[in-house]
Formats: C-alpha cells, sequence, structure tokens
C-alpha cells in the first residue's frame, strides 16, 4: 500500500488577552487558525500525539521530558509500521514514558504520604470500546499493561459460570491478577528513583511545617484557609499520556500517574477514572469523528468534570480548536462543579480523524485527516507527535503566555496531519 | 413553617408491546402517564426513594425486601423532619439498606472469589456538587458513611501544604482513612451471613463444573461460548441506593453494593465510580430541574455507559417518562458500548424537581413538584418511597412483563409528588 502524509503544523506564535473576570474569560494563548509552516511527505500508516503531563517543566530539564515524548512516539510508530493497531501502539508509547525516571508514572512516580508507589492507568480502544484501569497498585513497573491486558481479557467475552471479566482492579487485587497474567512485578523500592525519594522528603518537611502553622492558627480560628495555595513539588501533576490513529483509522487512547505527591493512600486519581483519564471512540453513525483524548493534571478536578469525555464529544462539533477551546474554558475552567477551587489544573491531548477522498490526477486519494490540540491550564505541558512517516518526532513544551496565572487561564494549540493513499 | 403536600401515584397496570428487534425496539413495560390515584396532605419537608437492588426478586423473600425499603425511607425522613439536608437523609437510607442482611451492600455482600468482603459506594451532593467514593473497601459495616465523610472532608478545602483531599479511596488505604475518621471498624466474618457463605460455597462449585466443562470445550475450541448464559445467584445484583430531595430543594444521591458475586479481588463496579453509580444535581442558571440518579446492576455495563450521569442529564428534557424511557434503551440497552453484550442489566431510580408559586385562593403556595421513576432491564427492582407527610412508605416490586427477557427489555414506572407551603 503506497501511502502519502502532509503534515501542517499550527505550533507558533501566542496571541495572549489579560481576562475581565479570570475565571469566566480566562487568559488565552492560542494558535492562528489556518498556519501551515511544514508540510512532509512519505510512507503514513498512522498518527501519535503524547503527553510528560501538564505541570511545570523547568527549563533543565525540558530536554529529558522532550526526549522521553520522542521515544515515546517512535515506539509507537515502530509499532504501526510493523502492522499493529492503535491499541498496541498507545500501549508502547505508554511503556516509554513509564519507564522514564523523570515522568511522574510507573518508574520514579511520586511517593504517597507513607513513601509507597501507588499507580492508576487506563486505556481505551475506540474500535471495540472496551476500556480497562488499574488503580492504587504497587509493585508493577508497567500499571499500562495490566490495564491493557483487563481491556484485552475483557474482548474475549465472559469467564467461567458466565461471570463478566472486571474493566477495573485496585490495590493487592489488581497486582495478584497482573502476575496472575504473567505480568512480572517489580519490588517498590526499585521504581522509586533519587529525585522522587529527595522530594518525598523535601514535601515531608513542608508538609509537617504548614501542619504546625496550621495547629497554631487553628487556636486562632484561621484553619485552612492560609494553605490554600499550591506547594506542590514541580513535577507533582506529571501524569503521562498518548492518543494514536492506526492505518484503518482506528483510534486509542491511554494514561498513567504516580497520582499527586503526598496523597493518601488508596487515593485514586483521574487516571484510573473512565472518562476522565482518556476517551477512545472511533466514528459511528452518529459521530462523523473518530476521536481519542488523554488528561493530565489534578485528578480530583479532572474525575469531577469528567473531562476526557467531555473534550472528546466536543470534538463532534465543527471547528475543533473552538469546540476544546469551549470545553475548556466552560466544563473546566469555570465549571459550576469546581466552583469552590481557585485554582483548576490540567491539561489534555486530543485528536479527531475522520476519512475522506480525495480527487488529485491521476489518481483518487483516500486520505485520514487527523486534527490533533493540546490544552492545558497549567504552567506548561510536555508533548511530542509524528506520523508514520516523520523520520523523528516533534517535541515542544506549551507555556501559557507570560503573566497568565495557572489554574485560571488556559493555552491551547495544534496541527493537522493528513495521510493519504492512492484508491485501488 | 405550613407545608401541604400532594402525592400522585402512576405506579399501576403495565402495558406490553412485543419488539420487533429486541434490542432495538425493547418490550417495555410502562405506566400510563397521567394517572392520579392517591393524594394526601400534611406536612412534607422533602422526599426520599430507595431501592435495594435491581437484579431478580423471589417472591418469597419480597416481603424481607419491602420491609428493608420501608425502613431506610423511614429513616431519611426522620432526618428529614428533624431539619436534615438531603445528603445527611440519604447517608441515613444507604446505612438502613447496608445493614440489612437481604441487600448486597455492607452486611450480608457477596463475597469475592477468595470469600472475602469488598465493597464499593459512592455518595454526591447536588448542592456542592462534592463526591465521595470507597472501593473494594474491607472491614468497615458501613461504606456509604466513609464516602460521606470524605465528600464532608473535600468541602473543608485543601489539606495541610495545599495538597487536595482526596474523592475516592480503595482497600487498605481507603480503611485506615475510615479509622483515622473515627469510623469503627467491623471485622470481615461479622459481616457475611448464613445466606452469603452458602451462596458463596453454592457459587464455587458452580465455578468449578463450569472450569471444568470449559477445560473440555476448550479442548475441542469451544472456549467461552458455552458460558455465556447468566448464571450468577439470585440476589447478587442486589446494589442498593437512595435519592433524596429536602426542604429546601436540595437533591442528594447514594449508592453502595458488594459487588458481584465471585468477582475478582480488587474488582470496583460502579458503585465507587463518578457518574455511573449516582449522580445528584441542583438545579442552576442552564438547568432548571434539580435531579438525583442512582443505579444498580451489572457494575461493568453501568460504567460503560455512565448512566447515572446520563439519566441525571436526559431528566432537563420536558417529558421526564419520556426521556428515560429514551435513555434506557439507545444509552443502555442499544449503547454502541454494550453492542458486545447479549445481555445488558441494570435498573435506576432517578427523580428531578422544581420549585414553582401555585395561586391557590386565600393564598399562594410555593410548591416543591418532585416527578419520580424507576426503570430496570433486571427480572426486578425493589423500590421504595415516602414524602415527608406520609405515615409509612410505600414499597414495590416492580418486574418485567411476562415474556420480557431480562436484559434485553426494560420496565419503567413512576410518580410525582408535589410539597408546597404557604408563601408568606
Amino acid at each position: 500500500m503506497g501511502w502519502a502524509g502532509v503534515m501542517e503544523n499550527r505550533v507558533s506564535a501566542a496571541e495572549a488577552r489579560q481576562p475581565s473576570h479570570p475565571l469566566s474569560v480566562p487568559t488565552v494563548s492560542e494558535s492562528p487558525r489556518h498556519d501551515a509552516d511544514k508540510t512532509c511527505d512519505g510512507k503514513a500508516v498512522g498518527f501519535v500525539l503524547v503527553h510528560a503531563g501538564a505541570g511545570y517543566h523547568s527549563e533543565s530539564k525540558a530536554k529529558e521530558y522532550k526526549q522521553v515524548c520522542k521515544r515515546a512516539c517512535q515506539r509507537a510508530v515502530e509499532k504501526l509500521k510493523a502492522g499493529a493497531m492503535a491499541v498496541e501502539a498507545v500501549t508502547a508509547a505508554l511503556v516509554e514514558l513509564e519507564d522514564s525516571p523523570f515522568t511522574n508514572a510507573g518508574m520514579g512516580s511520586n511517593l504517597n504520604l507513607l513513601g509507597e508507589i501507588e499507580c492508576d492507568a487506563s486505556i481505551m480502544d475506540g474500535k471495540s470500546l472496551h476500556f480497562g484501569a488499574v488503580g492504587a497498585l504497587s509493585g508493577i513497573k508497567n500499571p499500562v499493561m495490566v490495564a491493557n491486558r483487563l481491556l484485552q481479557e475483557a474482548q474475549k467475552g465472559k469467564l467461567s459460570a458466565g461471570r463478566i471479566p472486571p474493566c477495573f482492579l485496585v490495590g493487592r487485587g489488581a497486582y495478584h491478577w497482573a502476575v496472575h497474567h504473567g505480568i512480572p512485578p517489580c519490588p517498590s523500592d526499585k521504581m522509586a528513583t533519587k529525585f522522587s525519594l529527595s522530594a518525598f522528603k523535601r514535601n515531608k518537611r513542608k508538609m509537617e511545617l504548614a501542619e504546625k502553622v496550621e495547629t497554631e492558627n487553628k487556636q486562632t480560628k484561621k484553619r485552612r484557609q492560609s494553605t490554600g495555595n499550591q506547594e506542590n513539588d514541580s513535577g507533582s501533576l506529571d501524569t503521562v499520556g498518548a492518543i494514536v490513529v492506526d492505518r484503518e483509522g482506528n483510534v486509542a487512547a491511554a494514561v498513567s500517574s504516580g497520582g499527586l505527591a503526598m496523597k493518601h493512600p488508596g487515593r485514586v486519581g483521574q487516571a484510573a477514572h473512565y472518562g476522565c483519564g482518556c476517551w477512545a471512540e472511533n466514528a459511528w453513525n452518529l459521530n462523523p469523528y473518530s476521536t481519542a483524548v488523554s488528561t493530565s493534571g489534578c485528578g480530583e478536578h479532572l474525575i469531577r468534570t469528567v473531562l476526557a469525555r467531555e473534550c472528546s464529544a466536543a470534538m463532534q462539533s465543527e471547528d475543533a480548536h473552538q469546540a476544546l477551546l469551549e470545553t475548556m474554558q466552560n466544563k473546566f475552567i469555570s465549571s459550576p462543579f469546581l466552583a469552590s477551587e481557585d485554582c483548576v489544573l490540567g491539561g489534555v491531548i486530543v485528536l479527531r480523524c475522520c476519512k475522506c477522498v480525495e480527487s488529485r490526477p491521476p489518481q483518487d486519494i483516500q486520505a485520514l485527516l487527523v486534527e490533533f490540540l493540546w490544552s492545558h491550564t497549567t504552567e506548561s505541558m510536555c508533548v511530542g507527535y509524528m506520523s508514520a512517516q516523520d523520520g523523528k518526532a516533534k517535541t515542544h513544551i506549551s507555556r501559557l503566555p507570560p503573566g497568565a496565572v495557572a489554574g485560571q487561564s488556559l493555552a491551547i494549540e495544534g496541527g493537522v496531519c493528513r495521510l493519504g493513499s492512492p484508491v485501488d
């Protein structure tokens, strides 16, 4: 099969405006709509977009974050080139992201209050619409592999005696299920890194200090108000995720997270939550576009707004860019579900694709048009993307415009990729 | 405050029609639309609707199921009369439902593969839109109390050092959090009942037999197909739930479940899942109605269709009855997310309410109009409801019409309750 690909890139200069009311009209950093500063051709059998989290990415570590995104894209594209379907390619990207000690997923995850690692992950297949998720899972290096295996097992149908296979397992039960299904265990201490251990010690001191101040304030009836600011360590929100389109136009999405730093043991965030961490849905009669979404940020905010599913639904609108902008403004930053929050933290990567036939004499071209976007209310978000005809992935750290307030403002950027093959 | 209440009851003769295609046009058992066979007056400070599960309720145990629904309604109404808000009243109803050895929640829950009890529960407050949930929780008699406490703690704002309080805890972490917050532990063996233990033994034998047959079939390549029928023990889907409106028109919803019989340890079902187990949302500028929903049935089916949230959204339509019917048909039984399932099992209780002022000389009446419905695709569903002016609750076991196939057909019934007080 001969493929021709065209990539238009809309990642470019930001336009910022100051809000009159920071919550309802946030500062927006938007890319121009119809910029095309890059095109390329070649063999194209799919597309992948990954994120290494919405949070704060220091300039000093920018290179590391970009490198891991690049490798994750390459892993997915290798799978796609070998004929894998979207769900297999997205898993490969996630394994690479989890294996990096710099991301808050798998290896190097944030430690909880007791200094343990407990991971959340989920995956969704847009073709079968099946979903697999694990929560508060310890002792497994790649949580996404367990989520993927749950999805695969569920697709096989019922268990013995007509029992319905689980789509979501947590804690020790999830661990034993994984090991029983041949996924190798990994001692928790091998998953902690120098960086995560020192962040834990720093956070613990900070917490003890804050609790001392709080106890004093309690005596003067100032409880809680004084501690409402963001004090999480940089990197603590760096959940990872990926979304993929394969050669048949199937989509898949996945997400993996070590959760908030110093979380309570047993706390499960959006990465394990259906509709909140990831979403993938192939086109069907009522939905002209296939859509895929992966989120990152504060789990509780992403859960209560069911953000992945909301973004996916919005992607059926005519203008994907405008629809995502409105969703992030109205259903996230200004959501009535988060009215009590002064700082709404999150980011998403989204794509939509549709099939079309283009007349390009001497032959018709059957094209897959992929529109992809990312948006975040956090200081920054690190993304990478690649189509199967690209030699290497493009990476980018998107940042809020200068002066914009994290949690009240947003940035939005994206691009378009056309994957085409001659019609026989 | 003087209240006057009027109750119209639409629980009445069923109308059944045979489907041409059982999945797209299911057999429907519907109540007539504008029946009013009962009115009553008195002091009315709220309304409660409870369910003791969608599953199969044998005639022999019908009395027990109805009794526990009755008591649960009474507990909620006692709280409402004492001035409690909806979220407190709904918790009281759930505690009563969990304490019954006949329901699959709290005491008497289904045992998992290892013979352990692991419970899921969640609660949502329509006023604050906060949510609390626990999953795979062992050793606590009333899981809903932990969910409620998580909700209450989250409403107090951030934890020390700006940490975001959890809304969802699982497993051992959830247990320790509960005990730390003063909720007493309960030895797991005290939560098992003679009934749940004998059902476990029966299910285990059935499973071993099925696995033996499956192993034989595997040798003849018939794996899985032969075990696709429903063989869960009766009562195994009897998740419980409740929805409440208080005197101010606030709504709340809760749900609690022991999960599927013989589930894998660590499996979490819809009862702990945001948007799937329960939903409560007070009216706000875009939504004229306050809505509350609680679900029951096969957790995986209810998760993948996000059924509670879907039903809530549908309740903003003009005709609540028609909207629920269409939601159960199009977004549950015929959902593309469950296309591979031959048998879609679930039930919901829903209510919506709005405030209105009626002119009734010599004075105006400020009324709260509550429309309530239940619908299920399971053989039966046991419900109870009561307004605060009623001396006792009404209970009902709704059944599919004769000949209707569970998992492919549905029943829908409901009523209207008007709670009024003179305008000063």
